[in-house]
């Protein structure tokens, strides 16, 4: 085996580096995977701007990445249902598997969590990393490696129609057109939804919403929360959306979510914004419109890989760019101009 | 108005007789309708050959037909949200809106239902009909009145799709490719089921099936559990249903189901044949395998509607056959040949 | 029948007079009831002191009081499982039965819905007052008529609780020990929540939930969230409540309901206070914890009915006072000075 | 430490011996508990007799007993919320962590379970037993050992209530009235249902159920169908049960619960009797009548502490023999007498 584990490391804000690290040794459980393709994600991106998400600092050097393909290099001695060649998708969450979330099959939310490229924890641009068994996907013979590394992202918005209960026939409001809120449109409209509204600022964004089935699009820039509310509802025939999933993290969005679901319907929450919001309650409480949030995503790798698969899914739509793991920077410099819905990183 | 209300109205077992009826007038929040098309189902065509379904005995005359569409022709004093002229699709079967099931969202359940063409409660094979004003839906203009008729039996496979909790990515197997077992596997890939196997006896159904997107297709004919359970695996990839929709009421159909359908997953039972079954308790018991009986449906309607409407599930590819209402007795005849998915009457 | 129908009318803010109104009579599916309790209802003083409640304007003068009980007096032609001399209790909101929220199960969610004692429909402070049949439910033996009374107010609690997706074991904290507060911990108790935790301002009210079976109490008066906090987890052993029930509306316990909810869990918004309010938003939404809001109940009374004649729920610990019809007017002070759960009118 | 690790091996049929085995060691995230209080059940009693259940067959010598509660005596070098002298309930079945099941929360449908005393997998009827540290539950001080021992067969009535969803003011049948039905007619009254009635063939047993809560109880022998299912709903003040817990395995017993429960109802299959039966499948499938089984349990130990803890469910009418570890032979044979709810042994 090489010798070569070229890695993406981030230093500090601004700084990141590509360096060669260790190729660490599987565990029993675990694989060793010659990582191929590595999705961009704006976490990645905020990490290496501005040092930390949240609570998640960046205090060590730490390796980016967590939207992975590869195939397995080396397995450790008590894994069964893998083999050497095998092409995988990495689902990048390890969870303790001993909390009464992981028992419940809510292991998104167990707290001890090791997530790719959340500090402390190293992600996955490199030539080769890591991981657990149980956390790796066979690929179909029909998916691709960058299909395989788009699994993650698509798991988000199949949690989010999960939590929001999108079910067959529900008109869906989306709001916000960045990648997350197409994958969104996407996995509505493969689950039965009937008419699919989609907002955004940028008419470039809905106009490639459109084009991948969006019923309707709406550029709400300068428009009044009224007027945004009265387009929508026009827009589904009169009728108000069941669903919202808010992928803006914007008090406006949010607001226009909560005043546009039908009563009884439900917001799911998956842009994050600011912490703290002023949201019209009353106007939520009373028409019981319930306000879900949504952390990551559980046990949804097995449905993403069977909805694409099948073809009911088909995400060959997304614009796209790819780059070498040694043109990292460039990578990353390009994902800023949000020009395309996804950047990868060939490793 | 024309005063012909030429009706086919069933006199006993083998004597369907074509008769003027007296035009009927609509109570307050009723509607009169001139009927377009009648689909005809088996349940109309096993009370003219047998004259009852169970405990429903035809004593008196009665209007066959009950998969109807229509143009509103005359609104009671308190309609509202219909008006002459609107081309609708009729839900057959009025509750009583007063018991525990009709308030709980539940009304096929209610006690008190009165169905059309279910003794002693007339049928929609005339020239003109009354409904109750909120069970007639508006078609909207991209549905023909054929996919108004077919919205009927379109509602018993989501209704069982729903009793079986199907979901995006989920593994169904259809039992059954009638014309209810069609429905299924058209409903189920709709809403974002993965791979969909369906079995029959009946060669050209299933190649009907595997044209309309079944994933595979087993002829079940002198094939034992083992081989049938063993093919269903094999087509889907060495894995386990997550759903089954029985729509054949036959015994080892219900056998096979409850033996082939992973662990924790659910039978839904459409089809219905012998009164009394034996099936192995244990295996469905210790696998927590849930059978769930479905009757009719509920707010499947407006479901069906968005689901045609948006386009997401296609109804174009069913084979037909077509009737005027003067040879009623053509088109019964005709829908024993089962050559065809559906025969249709036009009124 | 005695032409008396002395009735708590109010004409405006401040201005509620006993006056003479004519009795009713009864439609073909409706009952003249011989009004035998009433209940005060925040709401009802609220109407009295302040003329409006949101969107609920009082413009034409309107008879007060929903929380009811009493003995069915006349019935209508098509009545059929009630019978003059039946002791029942009143649900006091009538919906349409024809449009969605009402087919589906959520007819609190009706747009036409027509509730007592909310502008202009009349409520139930009369000596006679008619009502639809299937609203009205029969007492067994073993409850009073003040149970009855109190089954409005119950039936919040057991919506709420619903809502919240109360299950056995479940730890809970309620916001807020007025009336709602407590039959929210009594509802929790009796349905197999495990501890139940309670907060208010009040000493005396906090004093009385601990009587009724509140694990703990919690004075929040003066204290930062951090202390209520830690307090509410120090009394839960270390462990955060699965589910939060919110009766103030204030921000303050939204916020301390928000924080101190388990990842997971449910809030369930009762109390209604400002029509704005800022929450943190990111701490809801990426531990996924629910918010739900409340409007009314569906389905409730006969669950409240089961409860209270099992003797699963004991409400004879409720403090009270007791007036007379002619004595309304008291009876709406003293509903003031808030020193008894609940205040009872007489008819 | 002592070395002596006295255990009770069973052999073959008849063939049970006390033995020293060797005291194990705890692995990195494992314990080693001092056994205290072991129960007997059923399926132990049924090994020792025939030497199988199902497709368990003991080959090799195996330990016995899966009821346990004990201390900790030793914890390995990853263990961290327990500590040597730790108070303890033991949740007999471990599971693989790794596949669809334990991932979504349903890891009693784990292929790779490994339960105590089912082949190969040795019991806890010893002095000394190692066990993973997640699967042990701290007692609370106000929890016996013996409450410790009940939790598991408690668990299985949880979790059968959990499948039937009883929920508040719930009708609920119990069928059968030994351990099981009593543990599930415990669980049932504390958590909110309204009235439950129990059956049974013996006399003995249902007056300890009338005892113990019941509030109504019939005996079934030599009585008809029809003569049971209108005793039952006499019973019920003219009403059918929402959930029937069918706890017998008997043919009779459950074509009572299909053709009892109410539509839309739940019968949930706890015993467990021939393998094969025939069932009304018309009934149950056209009146929505769910049949819904169980294996073991998930996630109810924490329940099960909690109910007990917080005294909402109290075990202490439960009549009981005790013996010591060294008669246990005399346990089992006491066991076979069926005149008390369990039977201990102390280790």
């Amino acid at each position: 085996m090489s010798e070569d584990n070229l890695s993406a490391v981030l230093h500090g804000v601004d700084d990141l580096r590509l360096e060669q690290v260790p190729i660490p040794k599987p565990g029993p459980k675990q694989v060793l995977v010659r990582v191929h393709t590595v999705g961009i994600c704006g976490s990645d991106v905020h990490f290496w701007t501005r040092g930390a998400i949240g609570p998640f600092i960046v205090k060590e050097p730490m390796i980016l990445g967590h939207e992975t393909s590869g195939v397995v290099s080396e397995i450790g001695s008590e894994v069964q249902h893998l083999k050497v060649g095998d092409r995988i998708a990495m689902e990048p969450g390890l969870s303790c598997k001993l909390c009464e979330h992981c028992k419940t099959g809510r292991y998104n939310l167990c707290p001890e969590s090791r997530f790719f490229a959340t500090p402390p924890i190293n992600g996955a641009l490199s030539r080769y990393v890591v991981h657990d068994d149980d956390f790796c996907f066979k690929l179909p013979d029909n998916l691709s490696f960058e299909d395989g590394a788009l699994i993650e992202p698509l798991s988000v918005a199949i949690h989010a129609c999960r939590r929001g209960n999108v079910r067959m026939g529900h008109r869906v409001l989306v709001l916000g057109a960045g990648p997350i809120g197409i994958l969104n449109l996407l996995t509505a409209k493969s689950i039965g939804a009937g008419k699919v509204v989609i907002t955004d600022l940028d008419d470039g964004r809905l106009s490639l919403a459109k084009k991948l089935g969006a019923d309707a699009t709406i550029n709400v820039k300068g428009k009044s929360l009224e007027a945004v509310r009265a387009e929508i509802i026009s827009a589904l025939s009169g009728q108000q959306p069941h669903v919202c999933v808010e992928c803006t993290g914007a008090q406006p969005s949010i607001e226009t979510a909560i005043t546009t679901t039908k009563s009884g319907g439900v917001i799911v929450l998956v842009g994050l914004g600011a912490d703290r919001v002023e949201i019209p309650i009353i106007e939520s409480a009373t028409r019981e419109v319930d306000i879900r949030g949504t952390f990551r995503y559980a046990n949804c790798y097995p449905t993403a890989i069977e909805l694409l698969s099948s073809g009911k899914l088909d995400l060959s739509g997304l614009t796209r760019a790819h780059y070498k793991l040694e043109d990292t920077l460039e990578a990353f410099k390009r994902n800023q101009k949000a020009d395309v819905i996804k950047v990868f990183i060939q490793c």
